[in-house]
């Protein structure tokens, strides 16, 4: 008996050592919303393929069919999470086409699976990508699913994830690699600077609060050479027509400038963003986000 | 030292076979939002019976007091979930009246706690009932609850399911049997073939889509022979007065149809189904769902 | 090796043993809202200082910059939680100023991540102060987070408590011991006795069914010596200006009065609590909640 129990802690080290890639995390975002029994079927196939599975959410609220949106909350979360964590994102208008379903491996060590659609193109640029491979659906797809054509999301999706994360299967099992030259990108405006303005885009709002987020970094900002207190003219087009043009100061907290009015700031991000003090910018404003906003930025 | 090992692994390995009918998941769905800290008190308490447990959702956004729509939510996601996992619903608008609180067994080996109250009226007959027993508050209550009337969700349903789960409980020691037939269920139109034409219930709505979910499976649809193109007549009423006729093709896709285009497909849950490609069927002809809602479907 | 897995069965068991202060459990609350990937990168610090971590939440509705209903939030859950778990509470309009981080531990055993800005108000009062602390941020702050300014709900509060929470550090680890007197607090209406009267104040709203909750426990009310059916005489103020007076029956269940009806109960918290059967009073009367929010209740 204890012979063996030796050799079964030696075999669970090794089980430990050799499924390292992973580690038994799965993080899900989708455009389902909360009010249904979506999210928690895909979650109890989930469980059903390992019950040692710990699962977590981005946000299930992405606007319907917003691939943008999902490309960007994945670009905003992932980093954050440990090596090995596997994603699951399902914003996918095209299901039932043939938009491919993948697994990419970026180079920081984590994984996305999610229909190739748009929704990797930040996060390959920014992460890297290591591998990405096309799942393969005759093998990691649940059992007696075939006759479902519209709930990929649980029947591959999660399942695949939930195989992979808790090492079922080997990211290698997943399926036969893809060029990673050919992920599906969205297009926007780069942040660049050109003379002495910073062209960019606005990817995102800080919803809750009306913040706008741009996709500028502290980094290219600096170049400019800000000091607190300067003041920064912005101006923001839809398409290319002008919906807003102003001028706020460079500021470190939002208490900086009085009650009501806007601020210039640097979010957790490290991205230049636009705030009015305890107010909503994007609402006063009529500013949104996605790959049509873009800005252009100086010092006045 | 090592013998005393090898007889604790005998033990554990025991134990982990005794409780084997139930695995440490317990789900919750309710219709108290989650703007307050009702559902974290439940979850509290279920943490506070044994910090093995591990805890999810379905939703917490059933509209209030929407019995049929938690028969639905339950219908829809348990079997999706491994055998012996444990959920609580609360929609109690009969908080505090006569109405039972029961644990249901399935014939799959899922545990429903809730009031009898009609939410387990789809469930029992999808998945039949292997038995059902009354919760004996006197053993499955929250210490010092017996002054507070009003929050059963926590102190009673929380409390037992989290009991039950992790085996603290067996399914005898919730309380005593009662009889199957006995359990409060709500009328609704049954999916049934008469003539050429298929009678049936919206149960609910793809809520975040707007598209309109019947309880017609497919293999009752397939008894029309559609096939994929066929023109599908369907007529919808509320309370038996006629709220929508229309035409739309028969779809493996919603891609196969115009934006803005009605068409019919098969659900993920397999049942028939009605949507607006990229649009709001429930919302464009003013459909909802519940057991006064149902319909008419025949091929052109 | 025997040897050896016996020390270390023995090591594990010690660890066990002195970490036993903390539990693994890290609650969340903030105004963050659930549409972005803020949470998100809270519980993926959390799990990146430790994967045995178990990662729940309050509520994360919190209305944009309302210390006090975060303050009421935690009064209301904190309690059915066990020993030993930690609190993330996150409602920070005063970020970037002067307003302190701290951890409070209360005398139940439960440990509060905060910003001390009125938000640890009412549970310093209900559940007592054990010890508060200063996080030093010098070594409770995640690596290369220094330069951002905007973000302490993920660089300082989420990665402080799970340290905490995992026993990566003990409570004194956190910083330096604060004066208790000094904890910030929010001014209102203290339930208490006055000749036949008593004052009150609304804390919250039982916001997904509208009923209105008050600060007087049941055994205050009790003084006046109610029987179920008596008249209770209600008169609410908003800073001090009366904004509904009216009668309602003292009542054991919402069923005793017809549908519509206004009622008085003591709520879930042991609570005196207004009520219209299936309906909604703060919506119906105007009432809201929050420190300036008064009332006056007598026996007709």
């Amino acid at each position: 008996m204890n012979k063996k129990l030796s050799l079964a802690v030696i075999l669970v080290l090794f089980f430990v050592e050799i499924s390292a890639g992973q580690n038994k995390m799965v993080v899900y975002q989708t455009d389902y919303g909360l009010k249904d029994g979506a999210v928690a079927e895909m979650k109890g196939v989930a469980m059903e393929v390992s019950p040692d599975l710990k699962l977590f959410d981005i946000t299930h609220e992405i606007p319907a069919y917003n691939i943008w949106e999902a490309a960007y909350r994945l670009e905003q979360t992932v980093r954050y999470w440990p090596k090995g964590t596997v994603f699951v994102s399902v914003v996918d208008p095209g299901v039932g086409t043939s938009r491919k379903s993948v697994v990419l491996k970026t180079k920081s060590g984590h994984f996305i699976v999610s229909p190739d659609n748009g929704t990797l193109t930040l996060i390959a640029q920014s992460l890297g990508i290591e591998q990405i491979r096309e799942i393969d659906e005759k093998v990691n797809r649940r059992k007696d699913s075939q006759k479902s054509y519209t709930f990929h999301g649980r029947d591959v999706y999660s399942y695949t994830a939930a195989r992979l994360a808790s090492g079922v299967i080997t990211f290698e099992q997943v399926g036969p690699l893809l060029p990673v030259q050919q992920v599906v990108s969205i297009r926007y405006q780069k942040a660049e600077l050109s003379g002495k303005i910073i062209k960019g885009n606005i990817p995102v709002l800080d919803v809750q609060y009306g913040n706008v987020w741009t996709n500028i970094p502290d980094t290219l900002f600096n170049q400019l050479k800000p000091k607190f207190g300067d003041a920064v003219n912005v101006t923001i087009f839809y398409k290319g027509k002008m919906v807003y043009q102003g001028s706020m100061p460079y500021s470190q907290t939002f208490g900086e400038v009085a009650e009501g009015k806007p601020l210039a700031y640097i979010n957790s991000l490290l991205q230049l963003s636009f705030a009015i003090n305890q107010g909503d910018f994007a609402k006063q404003y009529q500013v949104a986000s996605g790959n049509d906003w873009s800005l252009e930025v100086r010092l006045q």
